[in-house]
């Protein structure tokens, strides 16, 4: 079943633990001939990685990009593309009391009754760390949306009660990164900071909203039926870490609009060359139309829950069913929103990449 | 790619229009050995139809099961299971003023960019029809729910501007069944039955929410990464005609939470055997966690958005980019909602029939 | 896992025993816009069917094909194509001695002991009538690969003793269909006709070998490492009831040979554009190098054993253990490779027209 | 697609080139809590190396198992396993000559028109290297089979014109690798490596055929359609480099057989608990019917073709379709046979590993 592979034709599949020597991810589907910059990789990395700002995690990483395989002299060969990152500063030791002991909100609980034991270790594969591989994927798919003149921006537009006053503009990395939660509004994004400032002082958590919007994208990009292109999208969105909710176009809003106020009514202009070129008026639907990309930017958003390790005591239970007090200890985000941003635009990257070629056998 | 298919070891393949000969699937991966009920894929057949109440489609259709292989004496086989419905009723020509056409809202845009030429008769594939075949196969994956005590039940929880005052609860189809709009709290069943009326009047349409709690699921089910249980689910809602969002446990509302109040805490209590039996105070997470259930009921709420036709003239263009004015005429349902909770039940059996097989492989 | 499904992005999955309603095929995947002629699907539906001729099983199959989906005007929609055949003159009361009797060389024993019980009946889903199901789609196929110029010959070359003196040349299907064993070298066909009518009257059995020639597919199809173009053929032919052996050019003979000899020297002439064409001197390799067509002919070979039901008596067992004669009776092929013509060639278009699709994405 | 992935349920996903970094494997759905000896993995990559005899290439590789991600306490965590061996010893400047020709019988021309460019170096992705991915992989596979009772044997059965009078025997892989040539018939193993030695002193090559016996495989393994087991082993073998032929029980010589002779008899035998057991007094099928394992050992062989690289000069064309000789010169084996051993049963490993792990959801 390949629980930890995504994509159909541009596929991949992720390795690695928090406290093993890695992860990586093997890229098998990407087309030949496409120019690999590595260097865009690894600004993505960066973005990721934590201790970038006083609200992120300060542990070190240097994750320094490896390319194992599949591209000669800068070009993708057609072989998988197999990308690594070495671990480093890791010390499991933080994490011996937890052993047996099972976190509120974390997967230790489920682990351990899934699989009849586990590598508690900075939460083994439900680390965050696991999501570097998926950035890594995600910047090369970019790279390959690129050259077909589609562009990604999320942003945070949401934290705990502080919200962006609107959140449908497409912005560019610059005005997001300027922020260092990622809020391209700067009266938010200073609301937010603060915010968070008390958050941390008080030992707790908060979750937020990422808006993503997709430029470029073709109109024929998806499916039908159960590979809707936003089904693919809210698929890709579920499976980030801490993910819960996914919203298209208007979203939950539009349970309780009106059809005469929701349709976004189609016009034509003609080109130079005499050919019609469509476009909707108004973008309600997220770019998308009967599960298939309209031309319009595709937008949605995407909830996260709070952080779950929180700098307080919580009454939990160990492997055994006794009670136990969890401490709050260790080295964690009071809000991992903002990091998830480059999370949010990779598996994006990676829906759209793989619809891309998908497309290629739409028509004879 | 098949992206007329769902699910990995049990696998669905649907398919038919609204106007050919009928709609069907092909379900591939059901173990041999479970004894099937045709009278319970009927009944579901049955809720979904159009025509059960004056808030839909007035469309008759008798849509009488057919099983065309792989049940031998009332038992699977182990081989594919065929099932199909015959379409009647069928009156093509009621959609030749739309050929041409493209209706506002509708695939019909999207369908001629991507495959050059469409069945326009009745939204060809993008047809609510289409989803009868879903419901056929999830009344069968319920009856392979039902042999490991799995139990689903969605509502309406939301019509336009109405909403039940609290929807975390599990209602049994009868309660359900009860109210024309399929919202089990009484009081906000008749402002929603009430609001529809007054919009049919006007030809407008509106969308909602539904509600959807499975009891019973066991703890183990989804994964760690990508095919997180949430995941799953929210594929299979966003592929689910109409749908717009999609939210787990607290959802949205998460977002703006903190942590020391969104955690569950965990307790166990000893079962008369002495093993720890372990259970979450509160269940914000919607009964699972890091991808994988915890034992409590899973619980998700999908928003649509409006019907798209509408009964007004709407400005549109046709498929050379001249402004034509698309009336408002053919039969069609003011809110779609009610009629999605048996479609909501379907895909959310699928999902967990799926996953409660894959878990098969998860230990030694 | 989908043990019923095949292909990638064109993908089929079939269901139907031979004593339920009746057989049938969903491809999901077929571009839209090809021109599909239903008559040449009914072909080779008639060239499958027992009964043409006296050496194969007289059961009489009207085998009349449905379209029930997917095909709009005589054009692919892009939506699945669902195809059917009705059951007749189904029999099953000449099952009823074999309810708990295993036949040696059937299927008997391995789908009681996997599934736990079976559709006896005409040997449920182990029942030659499937393959009607891939020879529909396999014919939908080929028309999909002749619109890219690519044309399928498959062949008697052996039964039993009797062997083509060469058989590596392509035959039309007028040249094959000559001869009621379909070998198209009229001496060796006359001795295989002899050779059969003897094992009648004997009520013995027989297998044979069967040759497979693509023409016009371009250089490109394939992969290197675990989807090779002859690996995925491979997993096509024994896939098929009774085949028990596969070779990709020279295939077992070239294990006898030498390299100076086994090597196909490359050559290149130039076009009338000035580009180098690219062709091999002999095709010892059939027509693939490292996984990957060459442009030269692919060419590969099939052997079928015997079919297992003979007109004698045999010791066997039934469900319990005890020892029984299972009596010969019922209707029967003396050899099945003649009928299997169309099975090998559906098999093989199903195969390249899922290639050609996946070659679509090979570069950027 | 993943043309570089393998297997359903236990599925890997390959990467690496020979001149690159280093080749790898991720296996994705191995279940948990399986002891894991890395050594076993070492010793199967010990095999597969070259330089281990006179007959065999002699560059050296240390090849030593990194294990990066998902076993935990030497037990797999459910997570994936990512395996991998550094690259060493190579040198690029030897193939610096093959930048633009073509070398007959080698994927250079269907690489270069399939992907539009190649890494030249030491054939890339048709290395031979990327079977150590494979066998990596299968080793593992082997530990999963082992705690199910399954053991597999390949040994090489012919080279050249030299053959084992019989070959349907199990050898222990002491009596196999007693022999340079992996034949454990001594007499025959002589006159192979007599052959070898002159064929080496003629600058020339040459193919044979491995045998492969699983004992142990329980009735059940395997599916009806197109992923019978003997099908999805078809598809493995040839899918390995320089595989031309396999086949299943007697194979082609069944195609000459009778089936009367052919048919396995079934008998019964019962166990001290009353149950019967059952087997088949001959191996005709090779332990499969209907595509399903019956119980007996599960047999197949795989026909090589010679290595394509000869110490002979050879005529052929560069990328612009000049004529070119290439010379032979190199690192190459004379007869690649004998170092195939571990690669045909890593890959009938993870096929059985697979179909093991599918069939716990072949009964309710």
């Amino acid at each position: 079943m390949s629980g930890n592979s995504f994509g159909h034709l541009f596929r991949i599949s992720t390795f690695g633990e928090s406290h093993g020597p890695g992860v990586g991810t093997v890229i098998d589907g990407c087309p030949a001939g496409l120019h690999i910059d590595p260097e865009l990789i690894q600004q993505e990395l960066d973005r990721r990685r934590p201790g970038q700002s006083a609200h992120a995690s300060p542990r070190q990483e240097a994750d320094r990009l490896q390319i194992l395989s599949g591209v000669f002299e800068n070009k993708t060969t057609g072989s998988p593309i197999a990308l690594f990152i070495a671990n480093g500063d890791a010390r499991p030791e933080d994490y011996a009391h937890l052993k047996d002991n099972w976190r509120p909100g974390h997967a230790d609980m489920t682990y351990s009754l899934k699989y009849g034991h586990r590598d508690h270790r900075g939460g083994g594969r439900s680390s965050a760390r696991e999501t570097a591989a998926r950035v890594m994927a995600g910047a090369l798919a970019k790279q390959l949306l690129a050259h077909a003149g589609i562009e990604i921006s999320a942003y945070v537009s949401s934290i705990g009660p502080h919200a962006m006053p609107t959140a449908d503009d497409f912005y560019t990395r610059e005005e997001v990164d300027a922020s260092t939660v990622r809020c391209p509004h700067p009266a938010t994004s200073e609301k937010m900071i603060h915010f968070l400032d008390e958050l941390r002082t008080q030992g707790d958590t908060c979750g937020g909203i990422i808006t993503c919007i997709s430029n470029g994208v073709p109109a024929g990009l998806g499916n039908p039926v159960f590979h809707k292109l936003q089904a693919d999208l809210a698929h890709a969105m579920l499976g980030i870490n801490a993910a819960k909710g996914f919203e298209s176009g208007d979203g939950f809003a539009a349970a309780g609009m009106l059809g005469s106020l929701f349709n976004d009514a189609i016009e034509a202009t003609v080109d130079e060359s005499g050919h019609p070129k469509f476009h909707t008026q108004t973008n309600h639907s997220g770019g998308i139309q009967g599960g298939i990309s309209n031309g319009s930017p595709v937008v949605f958003r995407v909830a996260f829950r709070p952080v779950s390790t929180i700098m307080q005591d919580q009454q939990s239970v160990d492997s055994r069913g006794n009670a136990v007090n969890v401490e709050g200890k260790g080295r964690h985000d009071a809000c991992v929103v903002p990091r998830a941003v480059p999370i949010v635009e990779a598996m994006c990257a990676l829906v759209l990449a793989d619809h891309l070629l998908l497309n290629r056998s739409a028509r004879i």
